[in-house]
């Protein structure tokens, strides 16, 4: 019900206030079009609020964290125990994404959705599911209703956000395993051969990614996910953590907030929220391109363009939280740059 | 006297404390090398300043003005008196670099080089060389003296932010046709055919990009600048701008100030600091890769890598002072990320 409603408020980028926007970027002091991507940013969020000099002041980053039961095939380089350790580290402040969230302004959001052990901490959301997934190369990751609670659990944690008054979001994950199940899903969606599309994750030796190639392909032969609908896609070969992601972004997007999706993980959510709504990919913005081998497919399939190229391969929001900057910058040219009239230049050939 | 002298003191990147650097990566919370170019960039300032956790607060950009005689070959878009208009939206604070610097918490300091037209105010420091070089088609741009004295007044510029406790310094440029002498110090170079390295500038048409390219092949034939000695590729096919950026690279390396080279003018400038003193690479950070043509040959030239892809062609020092922020999140990540033993996280396969 909460899955059909939001899905059903997610409607068309403003096309007024983006000719308003592309017009006032050609009145400003600079050759049209010489502020490139930064351009883009701005009219795109024109589009999405609706706003022509937006000031996103209250931004806040939403880390999801699930683990996965792929884990017992030995697809990654760290421990399992590492996904609540991280969780504890997030909550204390020290890791990446705290760092990189407070340089950007952001508060930072945990969200337990399954993980192995309970990490029992008040500021931690609580939506568990499960102590993770079930092994995908076994049988299916969750049910359907597990995958439904999953989405609608992102929902209503991002809509908390939102009613709180952030104004611009990014997904996180947290999950040791979890580029296995993330792979899955972008095999699932664009057909694309799984040896092209799996990474290193943490850093995974040769034999491993050998392993991980094999496990994500008897997992979409075994399950046999539909591409058509993206809760079979999620419950077959998801995580709940990917899930949660799908649901944050669904929600920004029927509010109407621009919601930056991280990495490798966030980009499985978001061909999740795809799936389930096709026009969420309007309000989404790609912050960078991970060094993860399949994120290119990943992006282009959803059709968004990476603000950063940074070789980052962390996650926890961490390539989503460094855009912030970069977003706020556009949105100061808007709001603070002169135009060709008040500051007296000659436009003559640079419109 | 002062350019010797500044070219003398020149030392080398501090390899024991890139070492810790590097080490210290090694034990924060996070997969070893995950954060990419951001750890690059802290190990890399680590070995300019020697501190492995520096933090570089005192920030500004220096744009160094000039004309070109070489515009009454029609290979601009935009008139000439641009520059100077430009310089007042500078002093006035209402240009992109403006809004950008603030956002970086960078301070912009403009210096006039040789405009055509006297810019009478008092926060524009004054080093003019003459009202606009000569025509580099019909002869050298400048006398081999001016050269010197542009990249002297670079030094001076660039050692009172240095004296006033700036930290880390951004070049920029303002000079409507300077892409052209820019390809030609580009071509002078690297022997690069002069056509793959012809770009669009502020947005010429394809009738002009031709003219362009002629001109450069016709500056470079008649002037022939010998590759081997800097000042008298800037003297025979530069400006006065670029020679003072080449002067500001030089001073940073000097005082072991990391300095962050912008688009493809500053680049130029980059090149003409190489050339004068090869160890000077080794003090530069690439902001960005700009959408000017050869940007990309410059860059390889030069050995460095661009932090940000953003399609910006703008000059004026933005890509740099929006690479600030980047910057500022490269060290802040060292200085507050917690350590495996901090944080008691398992480390087994991420370091």
């Amino acid at each position: 019900m909460l899955l059909k409603k939001t899905v059903a408020s997610i409607g068309a980028l403003d096309a007024r206030a983006m000719e308003e926007a592309r017009d006032h970027q050609k009145n400003l002091i600079k050759p049209s079009g010489g502020l490139g991507m930064l351009e883009d940013v701005a009219i795109k969020i024109a589009g999405i609020t609706g706003k022509l000099k937006p000031d996103l002041e209250k931004k806040a980053v939403i880390i999801c964290a699930g683990d996965h039961g792929v884990v017992a095939r030995k697809v990654s380089a760290a421990d399992q125990e590492v996904t609540g350790q991280m969780v504890r580290g997030f909550l204390d402040g020290g890791a990446a994404i705290n760092v990189l969230g407070r340089h950007a302004g952001a508060r930072v959001t945990c969200v337990d959705m399954g993980m192995i052990g309970v990490v029992d901490d008040p500021r931690l959301k609580s939506y568990r599911l499960g102590p993770g997934t079930d092994d995908i190369a076994s049988g299916p990751a969750m049910s359907r209703k597990q995958a439904r609670a999953a989405v609608e659990a992102g929902i209503e944690v991002a809509s908390m956000e939102i009613g709180e008054g952030v104004q611009l979001l990014a997904t996180g994950d947290m999950g040791i395993g979890n580029t296995t199940p993330s792979a899955a899903i972008l095999a699932a969606f664009t057909g694309f051969p799984v040896s092209l599309i799996i990474g290193k994750g943490t850093g995974v030796d040769r034999e491993t990614m050998l392993r991980k190639k094999e496990v994500v392909e008897k997992a979409l032969g075994l399950n046999k996910p539909d591409p058509r609908d993206g809760l079979d896609v999620l419950a077959k070969v998801g995580g709940f953590e990917i899930g949660a992601i799908a649901g944050v972004i669904l929600a920004a997007a029927a509010a109407r907030v621009p919601v930056v999706v991280d990495g490798f993980i966030s980009g499985a959510g978001a061909m999740i929220a795809r799936a389930l709504a096709p026009d969420a990919v309007d309000f989404m913005l790609a912050s960078h391109l991970s060094e993860e081998a399949g994120h290119k497919v990943m992006l282009t399939w959803l059709g968004i363009s990476p603000l950063l190229q940074m070789n980052m391969r962390l996650g926890e929001g961490t390539g989503a939280a460094l855009s912030f900057t970069l977003i706020d910058a556009a949105l100061k040219i808007v709001r603070e740059m002169a135009t060709f009239d008040q500051a007296g230049v000659s436009d003559a050939g640079l419109r």
